[in-house]
């Protein structure tokens, strides 16, 4: 998917919404654990509920292959199921040696070699160049490499400073070496919002994925606000605040409320701050 | 397995061999391609070969989900094959917030959910504290942290300094307010001979796990020449030299000449250099 195709959708349907398939087995409503795959009847549900709010997918893989072979069968399954017009976004986080990494590239772009075909994958930069390289060598596919998490270990490393330089910040700026705006993305931890101007002017063109909204805390006006530029630039995902806002047979229902909910938000702030 | 019988299947065997399993289905030789799962035949055989010459085996698990779902049946059936009397290590490089790693953890070491009985994995250290300690908090399992790593790219921001030190460096300082030796050890790239001396400087007692010598040129004297601690600290890694020694219906030989021959060697650096 292109970067132009990317904003007509989100532009089309108001909305910058990416729903994280963070599909647990422990946690799925108790119903669902009758059928032969329940994370899948999970995910096709929360599809169908959320499909006209939403502009991506991005189930975090590690979900899928806790659970081996039939996870993986799973994660074939929901991602064969997910419309061309959405954006797929293997959460991931991988990073390796050039050839290595080239393997990871064929698991998440290759359906001939994997059976997946998503239109991004995450990566980590820990390893640097010839780890991320190997990724953009699929056409039309993206990188969306870690930048700035959100979790609490986030600051472990990622800000250590350099010559008054964070850590994020060299992935930012060397990483533009390897990609334009056209196929690389960055991960961006929403409870940073005040990070989300500066990072702003280190990439303006930019989409960031931007996790941590709803259930981690992130206040989705201060991130569009801060975040947007004049082609939107931000994917906000929420993951438990969609997928588990109900745990009864009702839960698509619960789901599409609050995907609906965010949506009409994300329609206020596309036009107030994307210009 | 612990610190101690890993030092003593070292000294038993006088090999502190791993042998990896990096095993590419387009580069098998083509006579196992008619087998039901060419992949683990392969391997069944390479370990027969290799299994009396090392204390180790690492897959690396790209190359099995690069195959999807059918690639992860191989690696279950890889992991059941090989007796407890070795280490196993999914070289994986994983990494995610907290409660992902923690599903991550289950992957490679809860056999209940995923079918997977590691030892070890390997994680990257760029998200901090909370996407490391999850795999510590299973009993008896092992950290495999991503340190300095042998690739071209590797220094792109593993080398970084910060007031003088190097972010690999502040990797093995942080780290250790979270597990000690005898439950984490460190990713070193042997083509980094020369900062192994510093790095043992560092963590004295550490197991250090050494990629890089053979098909990617380290120098098996100098690494333990440098690398060595009084309970020998170091596993090093070769896989394409060994699991690719030959191409033919012969390969397993090949393989069985080439761990031996390692092992040879690193018997006279054992009474040498662990001291």
């Amino acid at each position: 998917m292109t970067y132009k195709t990317i904003f007509e959708q989100i532009s089309r349907k108001k909305s910058y919404l990416c729903v994280g398939l963070d599909t647990d087995i422990r946690k799925i409503p108790v119903h669902l654990l009758k059928e032969t795959d329940p994370v899948f009847a999970f995910n096709k549900q929360i599809i169908d509920s959320t499909i006209d709010y939403c502009v991506s997918y991005k189930p975090n893989i590690a979900f899928y292959e806790a659970l081996g072979a039939k996870g993986w069968e799973s994660l074939q399954k929901t991602i064969e199921y997910i419309p061309d017009s959405h954006f797929t976004i293997a959460d991931a986080k991988r990073g390796d040696i050039g050839n290595t990494s080239g393997l990871y590239a064929r698991t998440f772009f290759d359906p001939e070699s994997s059976g997946l075909n998503f239109d991004a994958v995450t990566v980590a930069p820990y390893m640097g160049s010839d780890s991320v390289i190997p990724f953009l060598e699929f056409e039309n596919k993206w990188v969306i490499l870690l930048a700035l998490t959100s979790n609490s270990g986030g600051a472990d490393f990622q800000r250590i400073e350099s010559n008054g330089t964070p850590l994020f910040e060299q992935v930012l700026i060397k990483s533009q070496e390897w990609a334009g705006p056209d196929r690389m993305m960055y991960v961006v931890g929403a409870t940073q919002a005040q990070d989300l101007e500066h990072i702003r002017s280190i990439v303006p063109d930019h989409f960031l994925l931007v996790p941590g909204v709803g259930a981690q805390g992130g206040n989705l006006e201060e991130v569009s606000k801060y975040g947007m530029n004049s082609h939107c630039g931000l994917l906000i995902n929420a993951s438990r605040s969609i997928i588990y806002a109900g745990n009864g047979v009702d839960f698509a229902k619960k789901a599409e409320e609050e995907a609906k909910s965010m949506q009409q938000e994300m329609a206020i702030y596309l036009d107030k701050y994307c210009v």
